[in-house]
């Protein structure tokens, strides 16, 4: 008999771990309601054609995820992230009333070397809004994100860019147009490798490096006066950081102009969650991606939360304990089914609980309930049951109390 | 440009109907909470090998599931359900604390033929209890499985039979062992397809008619005089519905002795709950699958929820509204800054709440929040501004009332 384990790059997430990711996962849901998102679920299986379509992946996405084909022989592949599939559900669906703010959380795959935080499994939360080329749709998923972000404690900032205003600062750099997109993929690298392996691949691109010099100095201000006040791009940047202050999260914000944002179909603003120097997640605006699927020129904004990122950071720093409050068990066998209805009378009143299925005895029962971490148990013994009663253990503190069971109402106080 | 659909047997869920789904999901997550389950996730991809194990699905699976070879030659599927992950989880983690009562809720795949209500990627809610071969486990699933269908509203009643039971029955009735199996993919099929099928399918497999006979008249009194109450199986089903009583659930569960569920695995209780003749769940014990894949000898039972099956029966019952609960605009250009700031108000104080991004006209506004189901407008004019407040428009009733900018607070209770 073998023992298997989870395939390659993909973890299991046991009930301490998952009740975390959870309070994530639901932390990003009630905010992203909050604001006016709703639900889409697409297949986590694509076609092929759309995961590679020309202008947005395009056909080298093969060797980054996993590529099959099914019994009919269509080329298929996991969902990459929920942009794609966004755009294909957006483009078939021309009734869709806009804007159209949906947010989808859930899992993605991709065929990436697996290292320490790095998984062929994870899972993102993401908010778009579709429809309109409005500043105030960029401001509104960042003041968004930034919600979840406080909600969830953490010490962030999000940085931003925007995509025209880089293209233009690069062409007054002496960028050729047909190597900006080659340049913005090395800028991007400035982050994780050091300056001079950045000037080497620039230098091999044939690329002057002014433009390293100005993104690395990252005064705004200068910048601008090298574009002038024409540009689009610094309209765009000047009028979405205006917009930020009218969402309260001017603060939330720094300008940060080398971010790029690897993908090709950003074409607008540009943004990263950072905490503490790791992206935890980003987005930006694609305006052409829509109709690159077939759909009308639409445009579009939005941003992709790293849930494994996101809990790889709070993970020590969230409450272990279970979602169950109460273990009930009885002292001995004769008091078993009467264990079972008190804890059924406490599942009536809303309180999430479990009895012993084992009739094991004290010990044990204490020992499981403490390995669970079960904050409270509910120990039905001869003496309390004859004063009509049980005995109530806060497993934390150690301290007991009487609890009357025509009484039990008062423990949704306690126990919460 | 090409238009882009789902692939072949796969749906998207727009809002509207997920919002129904997530309804129910998160119904199932409470419920299941309630009772003491915990959350687990396993990935999505898991080694052929282990999908394919000697004594739970075999190699005969690779036709009906999604298979592929990796980058590396290594043969993957998609998880076809919840109980083979879990198995592995079980016997490669023997430290578990037990019993282990984990849920999960999420998608599976097979590559069946596509048709009305059958789905290649389908949503299951799954609990199980691992590590007791005590009645009382599978009387708690029960319960769960019938406190779920409850609050969903359900008509239903859960069907009850026991796999050690039928065997000894389909020894009484001269089924040869080595055809029980067999006997029992036949039987499986009375509810699909007429008695007359059934009985030349046994005919064929040269098994004798009679029990056919006995599971059809359904005499659970007469069944056990057959078997003799020294039957071990009959023993569990005596004291399972003994326990099912103590649960208080006594009344929503039948015997039916035809139920066999197909699955080669089950091995005491199993278990399908029906709503009006339609299966939207089933399960059973299985204490033999976790040796199969590497772990000791840990009893087993658990049942699963069919989502799409609960989606499909209840989407015409559950309400349309978004969860957006308040769309804000104003009445001009002018006064939108005013809207956004009160939006943010409307969020701060926990209203689920959208603003208008357009600027568009207080018609497009109406229409567009009715189009949403969002149940409430928030009109911003200069006349209510003038006294401090706004309009609230009941999008139901047509209704509108003054609301204080100052009093906003109140809003919590109305827009419920």
């Amino acid at each position: 008999m073998t023992k298997f384990q989870t395939t390659r790059g993909m973890r299991d997430f046991a009930p301490e771990q998952m009740r975390k990711k959870q309070f994530i996962e639901d932390t990003c849901r009630e905010v992203f309601e909050l604001y006016g998102f709703q639900p889409l679920q697409t297949p986590a299986v694509e076609d092929f054609d759309l995961l590679a379509a020309k202008g947005s992946a395009g056909e080298a996405i093969k060797e980054e995820i996993y590529y099959f084909r099914d019994k009919s022989d269509r080329g298929l592949g996991l969902r990459f992230d929920f942009t794609v599939p966004l755009a294909r559900f957006v483009a078939s669906n021309p009734q869709l009333a806009k804007p159209f703010k949906r947010y989808q959380i859930g899992q993605v795959w991709r065929y990436d070397k697996p290292g320490k935080g790095r998984y062929r499994e994870f899972t993102q939360a993401d908010i778009d809004i579709v429809g309109t080329a409005s500043m105030y749709a960029d401001a509104e998923i960042l003041a968004c994100a930034a919600e979840v972000c406080k909600r969830l404690g953490l010490d962030f900032y999000i940085k931003l860019n925007n995509r025209k205003f880089l293209e233009e600062l690069a062409e007054t750099c002496s960028v050729p147009k047909d190597k900006i997109v080659d340049c913005f993929r090395s800028l991007d690298k400035l982050a994780k490798i050091d300056r001079a392996g950045v000037e080497a691949e620039l230098k091999q691109k044939k690329i002057p490096a002014k433009i390293l010099d100005v993104v690395e100095e990252n005064n705004f201000e200068k910048a601008a006066k090298l574009v002038g006040e024409k540009s689009e791009g610094l309209k765009e940047l000047r009028e979405l950081l205006q917009i930020l202050q009218k969402f309260g999260i001017g603060k939330c914000v720094k300008i940060d102009l080398s971010l790029c944002r690897g993908l090709e179909y950003y074409t607008g603003p540009v943004f990263e969650i950072d905490v503490l120097g790791t992206s935890v997640g980003g987005g930006g605006r694609f305006d052409k991606l829509i109709s690159v699927y077939g759909g009308p020129d639409t445009p579009a904004t939005g941003i992709s939360f790293g849930v494994d990122r996101l809990l790889d950071y709070l993970e020590t720093k969230l409450p272990a304990r279970s979602t169950t409050k109460v273990f009930v068990f009885a002292v001995n066998e004769k008091l078993s089914d009467k264990a079972l209805e008190i804890c059924q009378n406490l599942r009536k009143l809303g309180i999430n609980a479990e009895c012993d299925l084992l009739k094991r005895g004290i010990s044990k029962n204490l020992d499981y309930a403490s390995k669970q971490k079960i904050p409270f148990c509910a120990i039905v013994g001869e003496q309390e049951l004859a004063k009509n009663g049980l005995k109530l253990k806060d497993m934390e503190s150690g301290k007991e109390q009487m609890v009357k069971l025509n009484e039990l109402e008062k423990l949704k106080g306690v126990v919460k």
